[in-house]
């Protein structure tokens, strides 16, 4: 995927019994070449870890400083701690280049369309049919019906967002591969497209 | 290619030196499964041949009305005849769920974009620069310098145009199964463009 210079920011997303997981690595298995982005955290290195290595190690108030300034695409809180990827990040690799694969909750994707504006290509992961995605979450068999109720009344509120996504791909079941390969193909759509290609053009003409 | 219902007119244009015909040729072989569109004529029928399986057959009258109308994608006129693609007949094969590949004069491209909207993504090829375009028309050597330049002109003049096609993907040297292979990547993307998924998301929620 050559011709135009930066890469793509490819954001999936899907809800519970989308099987996004599945894709997104067998999607990596497809595409090796893919950069890869070191996360931003606001806990304190370990022994051994290194700066811009395992993560870009903040403070709580630069990573909350940087969250408000629009600084960061995603994010999320374990144990006390912010962890997420830095707009800088990804602008350094598709700098490079290299396209980016981001897999992110539901309600994150307007937001790095917000930041990253046509850099980036948002890809909604749904289940075939509300059914089947019940089946899939009472699948696991292990939770209280309580539980998958809440997580289907979830789901259902996270398909409404599809509408803010670019692209939206139906993962059939049995066919994760088939699904990771759609996602390869608008990862190469999208490097056609207009607005991307448009530099090329201008050199072209020497301008 | 599945889950929506209508088909993708994908047009595809470039112009000379861009290898167009030998990429749709490559295209076709790829995807022989493309619904293939029986073109409108105001030339007479001859022995044998058939209202909608040869041609669909108008007067001259016919297909101008029809063309003032914007009921007509492209055409050309030949001996004093027109040929062309109509938008019903796009229209009946896309209904069918099968996409339409359709090759077009570099003029057409906006045209048809006007006249089927979203349910058209246009393709313009071009030539990896201005110095290996006209390499590849001058590669013939059969025409005097003269006709040359008249082609490089009108080429240039052409690659202009595509501002105005959604796609632009560049033909490289020795590459045409590759760029047919994008090509057939960007179909599969526009399947899954969110226009054409808001019906598969509304009959998620039995709407």
């Amino acid at each position: 995927m050559n011709s135009d210079n930066r890469g793509v920011v490819l954001v999936i997303s899907g809800p519970s019994g989308s099987g996004k997981g599945t894709v997104v690595e067998l999607l990596r298995g497809l595409y090796p070449n893919a950069g890869v982005s070191v996360s931003a955290t606001s806990r304190q290195p370990r022994e051994g870890e290194q700066e811009g290595v395992n993560y870009y190690y903040k403070t709580r108030e630069e990573f909350e400083k940087l969250i408000e300034e629009g600084e960061v695409l995603e994010y999320t809180q374990y144990n006390g701690n912010y962890y997420g990827t830095l707009k800088s990040e990804a602008r350094r690799i598709t700098g490079e280049g290299k396209d980016l694969i981001l897999e992110i909750e539901v309600d994150g994707g307007s937001q790095i369309k917000r930041i990253m504006g046509e850099e980036a290509a948002t890809v909604m992961l749904i289940a075939p049919s509300a059914e089947e995605q019940e089946r899939r979450l009472r699948g696991r068999g292990t939770e209280t019906e309580e539980v998958i109720q809440g997580r289907l009344q979830r789901a259902r509120a996270e398909i409404k967002e599809a509408v803010n996504y670019d692209y939206i791909v139906v993962n059939e079941t049995g066919k994760a591969q088939e699904c990771a390969e759609e996602i390869l193909a608008i990862i190469m759509a999208e490097h056609r497209n207009n607005h991307r290609m448009m530099k090329y053009i201008r050199e072209y003409f020497g301008e």
